[in-house]
């Protein structure tokens, strides 16, 4: 109340943007696009219409919402919306036209577009002689539109890095075994946030080694019902029967060591998150980069000792170089502890 | 209660056992003695006396309890004790005998004495007619007496070993750098828990590596007011002017590798628990031996890679020789996180 306050928003405009931010929840939480929700308000306060965008190719919130009105319905009536109007014609027509052209008087939104095509919404119907207030409920904002915010900031695919070791960072014992380190509860959870990535990495030493299927799948098997885009990075040839090509998805070949350029395709993909799964070279050269946004480390409850860690040379040679965290959490799954950090 | 209805004792005395627990806790908590309270009750149920053990060459609780009493006023009287009574002369005599000649007739006691020259005492007192129950709150009793029972039991003292690491597992970044990896409340909470420490233990290598003064200290960096008996272990010859020569307690020089020994060296001379600190040769060899009961391990929200692991070679070839723990708890010590796990 205390950011409406400081704003100068009425409680009506406040409680739409509490309501845009559960509407917007109704769209993909993958795809290129951000989710979006919008509440237009009469004059008086009632609500008019709502919208959210529904994933790529289709209307934007703000459109969605004027769509339901009657001509001149919304002639001097207030936006409310979680995102900064789009200022950019791509599949659909910029919103700050539309919302200019159908008379809206007041916007107000959370979020500034970080966009490089698409920002430059509130000038535009600043120009127009819309009243714009932006940073209503922006940390709210912030944290619900969170990797895809990264991404759009930095041109790149919002970078998670799990592994998974003994509490004395070993991925495997000095034989190259490792099965089922992690319990069933820390694999249903790598399972489960792999089906909401856009994309999961592995270098060609992990797909030599282990032969994964980067799939997302449910305890029993079967596959859950979103899966990541693998992407095998490296210039080793795979094996033709490797089981990443019986992937829903066929895999992307990446035959080169240049993580960014990797990323940058991965972008210009419309891939909007990575999920970086191994091997410690990879995940090494990840973190040496400093391209990891987000850490997912699985600490089993074990000892291994030995020489098979899960992270290799990260390029730090003493102590100052140290790549700092700040942790997120640490919660227990089953008898493993998952930490999430971020670089701090 | 269900605990005292399956060993069909009064509800005055199980009342009476919670209250021997309680003054048992004012006994000193480091010491080659367990504390234990002690609660007499007469016929009807009243509480006649209530006695503890303040520690070695003192009155065990069931003495002390007695000694407050007038000649004949224990007879027919209920003696409730968090351990069992003991069955040796020592620097004081048996209190079973005791017991039985002050005319107690029943005794309940929760954990069974598991000293090799001090049990027996439910037996004995058995033989002379006095009604003995055991086992009233044992899982309390067992919580309770915790290291010195596992001291007890195995004839060593109770081996804690930490270690701070980052979370990828190294003590230190590859130029051996290691200073502040973790902050100021966990290094609080270790000077406290070895200020409870009966001894602790580093190699030499460590004496010869960071010159560490092995005493327990306040965040002011005066000294705490128990400290603990200082150990290094290894052939290697420490500099005379080494720090530790300087700590209240001379150090306890074991020039041998044969950890089982320096252990029943140090259980001989009363030392009932053991803080192993490092550094990584000394900690693998206590792991990779099976001789670590408790794990202390502070995770610093930092990654440093490179070859300076906080554990090395345990003696793990392969998946199925892990040393497989379970988690006790997880906590969050200012940006750092502790884990303690034990053996499973």
């Amino acid at each position: 109340m205390s950011e409406a306050h400081a704003l100068n928003v009425p409680r009506s405009v406040d409680a739409a943007m509490v309501r845009a931010f559960a509407i917007a929840e109704n769209g993909p939480a993958t795809g290129i696009n951000p989710r979006v929700g919008c509440v237009i308000l009469a004059p008086d306060g009632r609500t008019l219409s709502e919208g959210w965008h529904r994933g790529t190719g289709t209307s934007h919130a703000e459109v969605d919402a004027l769509s339901l009105l009657s001509p001149g319905q919304a002639r001097g009536a207030t936006a409310v919306v979680t995102l900064e109007p789009c200022n950019h014609t791509g599949r659909t027509g910029p919103c700050a036209s539309a919302l200019i052209e159908a008379g809206i008087s007041r916007v107000v939104y959370a979020v500034n577009d970080p966009g490089r095509c698409s920002s430059g919404g509130a000038n535009r119907l600043r120009m127009a002689g819309v009243h714009v207030d932006g940073g209503l409920r922006e940390d709210q904002g912030e944290a619900f539109l969170g990797d895809w915010l990264v991404a759009a900031r930095l041109g790149r695919p919002f970078v998670t890095l799990k592994w998974a070791s003994s509490l004395d960072g070993r991925a495997a014992a000095a034989d190259g075994t490792s099965q089922w380190i992690t319990g069933a509860a820390a694999r249903a959870d790598v399972h489960r946030r792999r089906s909401l990535a856009g994309a999961i990495l592995v270098g060609t030493g992990t797909v030599l080694a282990d032969d994964p299927s980067l799939t997302a799948r449910a305890d029993d098997g079967t596959l859950l019902p979103t899966q990541p885009v693998p992407v095998v990075i490296g210039r080793r040839s795979i094996p033709s029967d490797a089981a990443v090509h019986a992937h829903p998805h066929p895999p992307l070949r990446q035959l080169t060591d240049d993580l960014p350029a990797v990323l940058a395709e991965l972008h210009a993909r419309g891939i909007r998150t990575a999920f970086i799964e191994g091997g410690p070279t990879l995940a090494s050269a990840f973190v040496a980069a400093g391209l990891v946004d987000e850490y997912l480390v699985y600490l089993a409850p074990t000892l291994l000792g030995g020489p098979r860690l899960a992270l290799g040379d990260i390029g730090v040679a003493t102590i100052n170089d140290q790549r700092t965290l700040s942790i997120h959490s640490t919660d227990r799954l089953g008898d493993d502890i998952l930490v999430i950090a971020h670089p701090r």
